[in-house]
């Protein structure tokens, strides 16, 4: 049916830059059928990674301006000369099809740049392969010579934790609040940004970006020293997208903290960290795959999890209930 | 060599609440013997779950007297008629062979309640068993008639998202902070805190815990409101372990959001969700256990592991690789 990839010539493409061919692999890495897995491993090896980019994690809640300071971010960064891909991670998609980034409308600008690759996340993902289809896209957009990766995320379930696992620096961006209004951030988010952006500090909402900022600096104050965080950070600014203030002093804040990791070890640390924990989460989810794709397992894997959740069993039990078929399947 | 342990008569002994074959299952479970393992999975088969306690994770850094705390609260619900055991995690005891808890003199009087049962941290932890160990250690004391379960941590690495991952609410303790001293809460918790307490609010304390209360309780509505939670939670309260003042309201407190979270479904559906993911984690613990355990695999996950590390790797292709030697020796 359909006609075989030529990984070598796939892989060349890409490494010369090629936006199509950069598409074309990021949809084979998305793809759920056996044989595309293996034509996908097959270009990652093929790949390798001695291309790195600054990858950064973005995330904020729909209306803090997300998209438009995506397009004014990534276009300062373009005119310095970087090239620089967008990539996004929808957790919702996996259940709703649903989609962000899907109109590329809303980075008119960046999206015709021609140093510039916008991806929208995919309308069907399997599960777990959220994760490993972004963290894959990544190394393709690094093998495909782009300087700088954001990844956009949005502000629900544990995207942002999967995400900070991914990227090299993390970013929130938030919207004014005003008084006593709430902005609700995701509890666990303090533990992961490095740069806290507030986002509209323009016009009528100017002093109220800048109280809000004030606001999260000090929240920020009473948590505790991480040791790859040079002195100020974490930090909050402000910025406004719209004006296209701040982003250089953004961009300026963001670098300064990835030299500072680099010079102090803690950036290669954190990366063969992360290499480590997905390479122990890929065993499991390859496992898994392996343990869901026999019928006979899989019917003892629904049938434990059911007693367990009816609190007919304990975690232990069911787990080695579904070791043992395993196990008397194979040695 | 060694007698074999009966099963059925250290279930029913156990059920009996015997605090001695309490102590004897909680060492089995902690062992990282393979027969034990058998026994200890035999054991938690034969007693089932249909007792169940209220666990309460609690956490606070050396100096904020948690083991004070501790021994005064523990008193106070043994006075109230509750049976109490206290379970204590030390994430680091896997690497330094240290334990804590491991003076039960801190908390004299409680450990000599006949209600009360106190457990000290392993002195050694097989890796990945601290998580196995504890949560089995609950499931045994809830098995004996313990009404209330503390599972104490310290607030470093990763050992508070896993108690939050074993316990029903989670409480924070906290030392009263002056002026612009920095009190240093690692991130994260704020995520996983349902009430935190300033302890000390006593003698020349009193006034700096309220005002260090009141700085946690701005910082908490700063937050997203999370669906597990009532109105006015999570909240910041004042208690004075020396003077055992606010342990009744803090209990008062406990009680009303476990009732708050029964009434409305989240309780049961946390417990469910905890059982669904601690099954997953067994299931790829086992598995993991089933690869360490055969030597040719075991050398290929660390072949891969190093060349990951050193950059010459990917995690998908280190984790197809060694996956690919688990199916070579199978089927």
């Amino acid at each position: 049916m359909r006609k075989p990839v030529d990984i070598p010539a796939l892989a060349a493409s890409l490494k010369a830059g090629e936006r199509r061919a950069l598409a074309r692999a990021i949809t084979l890495v998305e793809s759920g059928r056996a044989d595309h897995r293996a034509d996908a491993l097959a270009l990652l090896d093929a790949l390798g990674n001695d291309r790195q980019a600054l990858r950064i994690g973005l995330s904020g809640t729909p209306g803090v301006g997300k998209s438009t300071f995506i397009e004014a971010f990534g276009l300062f960064l373009v005119e310095k000369g970087l090239k620089v891909a967008v990539l996004a991670v929808d957790p919702s998609s996996a259940r709703s099809g649903g989609s962000i980034l899907g109109d590329k409308t809303r980075m008119e600008h960046l999206s015709r740049h021609p140093q510039a690759f916008i991806r929208p996340s995919p309308s069907q993902a399997q599960m777990g392969g959220v994760a490993r289809r972004t963290r894959e896209a990544i190394a393709l957009c690094e093998a495909a010579g782009y300087d700088v990766v954001l990844i956009e995320t949005v502000g629900v379930g544990q995207s942002e934790t999967m995400v900070a696992e991914m990227c090299d620096l993390f970013t929130l961006l938030l919207a004014p609040a005003g008084g006593d209004e709430l902005q609700g951030v995701k509890r666990g988010i303090m533990e992961i940004a490095d740069i806290i952006l507030v986002n509209k500090a323009d016009g009528d909402l100017k002093s109220q970006a800048t109280r809000t900022c004030a606001d999260y600096a000090g929240a920020l104050r009473l948590l505790r020293k991480r040791p790859q965080d040079p002195e100020s950070f974490p930090k909050a600014m402000t910025v406004s997208a719209y004006e296209g203030r701040g982003l250089p002093e953004a961009w300026d804040e963001m670098t300064a903290l990835a030299d500072w990791r680099k010079d102090h070890g803690h950036f290669a640390g954190r990366r063969a960290e992360q290499a480590r924990y997905w390479f122990h989460e890929e065993v499991r989810l390859q496992l898994l795959e392996r343990l869901q794709r026999d019928p006979v397992l899989a019917a003892t894997l629904e049938a434990e999890e059911t007693k367990l959740i009816n609190g007919e069993s304990t975690p232990t039990v069911a787990a080695a209930n579904v070791l043992a078929s395993f196990a008397g399947g194979t040695r």
